[in-house]
């Protein structure tokens, strides 16, 4: 056996123990009994411990040293390998464990604050969360940017200068665009009515059919909050059900499925090694959002989705699809991130990412954030933040200590932008058969030109290899206006 | 940290990710898509290889020599630990990781040959593992009996011999039983019908409840073959439905009540140690077994069942509560263990437990085992075997290197015979209970004379301490022969 075989061998054992956490993870969210909570923490914490001894065993080091890649693919997996052995490395496991336990401490707090609307409950366990951070920000940085070495976790090779600089470059056509759309005279109409969970489950499979998604290697459960979970040939969504609101159920479906498929199509080749999982979740966000917007929220889709939701709920008091179109897509003024609509979601984005900037630098404490919140709420979305549970206590993000993660949110939605210009491009007659609710040559040309690739290019070279073009945000902001400024006849 | 607390930390972290281990293995057998077998299997041997690793750690052995307990609990624990760990130190990981592989294949090539009907095909694959698992024993033994060795790891402290007496002891009262029962002039009906799915489920989660399984340390699932699975907070059943035969569904969810809620009533404190599981397979088979028959196929129990049957289902073709509890407790030729009556359940066991002890000795080679296993099922059965599927093939264990499993089937239902006959003296009323569905008398005695003391005791001690008497076959005995004479009227 050489180095490289040996390296090899023990990550993919990583690889196979770090998806049966995983795997332990959706089972908590959906199936497991409500009195295990203690006995799945310890469960848990042991799969961490024997992960994090794994990551940082020294004989990675020794097997990078003498390793000799032959492929342009076993390079890459050294470089992956190399570059979590070193972040791993730089975390004392002192800090790692108590990063652990005071953020699963700091959840329980979030969760009981924002239901008694009561944030100075919650930021003194913030403050430490966010001082631990630091601390793991410090140690993973090695001298350079704080906020640079915990974005590095979720978008490799960004920085958040280059994100400000893409995100100031994009708030001021957003928030025009907002206003005008906003009052704008012609408003869609609400669907009111109400709509059964089985039927709206048994059309969420059909809609998930029609993105491609392969039930024999995941399958859909119901969760509070939908996410998808796993990888290869066992890559399974969830979703939720509001008995008023079946876009909820579709739509949440339509994201999880653009997750799961692209875990789905990434090469069989690169199980079980680095390459093997989505690159980065600036990507990933970019086949949920691609999936559930360009495509899923388009007219071709909607057009096909009117008929079948007015066939399965006996009628809708939506009048044609034209008008089902503009009511699918929208745009009301609200304070929670995760039910906003494209046109607003990016200023949630953008607000969160400058106050988290701000609280890793040092630049503003917890005890300033909520007025700090609420001040740039007004400012952008030209209302007041009504109660804490609408402003900062609506996320769980940070108290989980997810910092330089909500950018991803945003840059994957600009990625969507320009794959988006590229696939139109590439597929023209793409409508004809998102109008049959068939979404298959738009997934065939993600697949082909970027989910098989997996972890193979860094997230910037991957996007632009597929589209051919630079990453900018004009392809997302001039779908945008053109989308919007139609159906509110700007 | 004395020597003591390293152990016991280190155990906690083997026993919660073994607990991880056995939650995949559930997962397998009732969610997991169809297409993710090759990722799984990586996914269990990666885990086993953690685990073989953590087992054989050499620091145990340090540990175990300095460790100084100071309560009986603790002491136990160092018993079972010490146990564990020469055990598995004996068996070099060679031999165990070929084991692993050989019986993985060879339940895919059991499957296939029952299907065929061809016990040719299996017979190579079934030498091998025998084979593999005599040389196991003989690495367990050390100079010892190798049924013996094996047995231990289901039954300690039991021989085969003393097992081979007791069978030897039942055989006849058994057979002669089984032939007045199938010769008598009164036989019971059958019961006709169909019987929706959804309703069975419902009626099965109503019998449960009334068995005491605690739902929010559980849940309720469909799998090809029933089991239980899990411990403390999260110990799961499954259950199958035909929908001619409702009393499959219920029984079965009965008999899987009582392992789980085995597992349920240790106490809290053994929690992550060697205490905090069911003791052996037979006293584990104890609890399904009591549940299921004294309990739940009795005249109290079945005449509650025959008017929630008969309102479930809008009527049943069996007349009166009489008649139905002779219905469920039909006794019918018939050739598969699985579908056996109590009466000829335990003639099953005998005839597997008496070849696999010859196979292990040598005295029986697998070219000899059809021809063995037809003349024998004749001679106690008086029926000819008519197809390999009802015969050899139709049980999965010996493929997977089960031997020594099966007779913790029927010492189970021994020791369910000693517990029955001192619960009815310890709680004389427990059938006005049970005559109102409700179970709880019973389950209460046995979780405190049996189940809450986990590991604590060895499997006969247990037995004998909460029943104060010695482990016979006369209590079974009696009880079937006075329940079924009296049924058919003998």
């Amino acid at each position: 056996m050489s180095a490289m075989d040996d390296l090899l061998a023990f990550q993919r054992q990583t690889e196979a123990l770090s998806s049966v956490a995983e795997r332990l993870g959706w089972d908590q969210e959906t199936v497991m009994p409500r009195g295990a909570t203690e006995q799945r923490s310890e469960e848990m914490a042991a799969m961490e411990e024997v992960l994090h001894e794994r990551r940082t065993d020294p004989r990675i080091g020794e097997w990078l040293a003498a390793a000799e890649p032959s492929t342009e693919a076993e390079t890459r997996i050294v470089e992956l390998i190399n570059r979590d052995f070193t972040r791993a490395c730089r975390v004392p496991s002192r800090l790692a464990s108590e990063i652990a336990r005071t953020t699963s401490l700091a959840q329980g707090i979030w969760a009981e604050a924002r239901a008694n609307e009561a944030p100075e409950d919650y930021l003194p366990v913030l403050d430490k969360v966010l001082s631990l951070k630091r601390e793991e920000a410090a140690a993973l940085a090695d001298g350079g940017d704080l906020y640079d070495a915990l974005l590095d976790d979720y978008e490799p090779e960004t920085t958040g200068a280059e994100i400000a600089t893409l995100f100031d470059a994009m708030r001021p056509r957003l928030v025009a665009l907002r206003e005008d759309v906003l009052g704008a005279e012609r408003q869609p109409q609400q669907l009111d009515g109400h709509f059964p969970q089985e039927t709206q489950l048994r059309l969420a499979r059909v809609c998930a059919a029609g993105f491609g998604y392969d039930w024999t290697r995941g399958r859909l459960d119901l969760a509070v909050h939908p996410f998808s979970s796993g990888r290869w040939q066992d890559s399974r969504i969830t979703t939720r059900v509001v008995e008023t609101d079946p876009f909820n159920c579709l739509y949440s479906t339509i994201h999880e499925v653009g997750h799961s498929s692209y875990e789905q199509g990434i090469d069989d080749d690169y199980a079980f090694t680095p390459l093997g999982r989505g690159v980065s979740m600036g990507v990933h966000e970019s086949q949920s959002r691609i999936y559930e917007n360009q495509m899923g929220r388009g007219r071709a889709f909607t057009g096909w989705l009117f008929n079948r939701m007015s066939d399965a709920f006996d009628g809708l008091n939506i009048g044609d699809a034209d008008a089902f179109y503009a009511t699918v897509n929208r745009v009301a003024p609200g304070y929670i991130r995760t039910e906003a609509d494209e046109v607003q979601y990016n200023l949630h984005i953008m607000l969160r990412f400058d106050l988290e900037r701000e609280l890793i630098s040092g630049r503003l404490e917890t005890e300033d954030l909520v007025e700090a919140w609420n001040a740039r709420f007004l400012k952008d979305f030209g209302v007041a933040v009504d109660r804490p549970s609408n402003g900062l206590l609506q996320d769980v993000h940070w108290s989980v200590g997810l910092f330089g993660y909500f950018p991803t949110y945003a840059l994957g939605n600009v990625y969507a932008g320009c794959l988006n210009t590229a696939l139109r491009k590439a597929v023209p007659d793409l409508d004809e058969s998102l109008a049959r609710g068939d979404a298959s040559p738009g997934v065939e040309w993600l697949r082909e030109n970027l989910q098989r690739h997996g972890g193979l290019m860094p997230p910037r070279r991957l996007i632009e290899e597929a589209t051919g073009a630079a990453i900018g945000p004009e392809p997302l902001l001039d779908y945008l206006e053109e989308k919007f400024g139609r159906i509110y006849g700007l």
